[in-house]
């Protein structure tokens, strides 16, 4: 099975006492079949990717230097992967020739809201951006999110500005 | 000349009428002795990145896919590096496998302020960024520049949280 990421790098940021029938993992290759997707559906507009568009993004994530940390929770009942967030790496001269990571489409699936999926997800990626030498995280968020990134450490900082094609 | 991105990509964005000492280009591998570094660090702290750092980390943006847009403009008078723009792109599974795009580190040498380089810059990326594609162009600024970047087609978005490591 293909992984987005070194799956040993995602392992020491696991928390212990997971339910049985959650698997924390990097994105596979065969999520596609998986309802990763669907899964991103409930975030926002995925369009139409069939497996080989979905496939050869993939491909091209794992391949990235550095990688794509795209953290999934599969529920091994349904065989669906139910959550999602992504650690993005940027890298910059500044700061040392340092690196940025960014929080990137957090999604958990709307039938299993209210087990903290999220949150479990929010920590694991924090945990990883420092053991990976990130100077610095970041996210965008709506206000109403505020209450909860702020309880991983985040601050509301500066403005965001957006323009669409 | 090594470049840190294809200058026939960037070519066609870049604006006629130009004073005739200014050349807009991608960031070069001899950027180092141009003092590239010492621009960065009108903007932030840069600390000590040795030629040899610089060239790593060159090399790994310009190997890397997507490329880093570092777009310079050299002042060929002084052969001294005296703005720079980048636009980093970042591979989505959402929006038909999409990419959105980001403005980073934007820095105009103070002894050329009034010139309107930032602005010719931020022109060439925003331009870049639709021809490469990209769903969406975003940026983070303080609430001053607001009306700087508005000239741009950016418009105040959602809340941007941070935490430093």
């Amino acid at each position: 099975m293909s992984s987005v990421f070194d799956a040993s790098v995602l392992a020491p940021h696991v928390p212990p006492g997971m339910p049985e029938n959650l698997i924390i993992r990097p994105l596979a290759k065969d999520d596609f079949s998986k309802g990763y997707l669907d899964l991103l559906g409930q975030l926002t507009s995925v369009g139409n990717i069939d497996q080989e568009a979905f496939e050869k993004r993939f491909e091209a994530m794992r391949v990235s230097v550095p990688n794509y940390h795209i953290v999934v929770i599969e529920n091994t009942e349904t065989g669906k992967v139910v959550a999602s967030a992504s650690l993005v790496v940027e890298m910059k001269f500044i700061h040392d020739a340092g690196s940025r990571g960014r929080v990137e489409d957090v999604v958990v699936d709307s039938a299993m809201r209210r087990q903290k999926l999220g949150a479990v997800l929010l920590k694991i990626l924090v945990s990883l951006g420092k053991s990976l030498g990130v100077y610095k995280m970041s996210l965008e968020c709506v206000p109403e999110l505020l209450p909860f990134y702020s309880q991983f450490g985040f601050k509301d900082d500066c403005n965001f500005m957006t323009q669409r094609f």
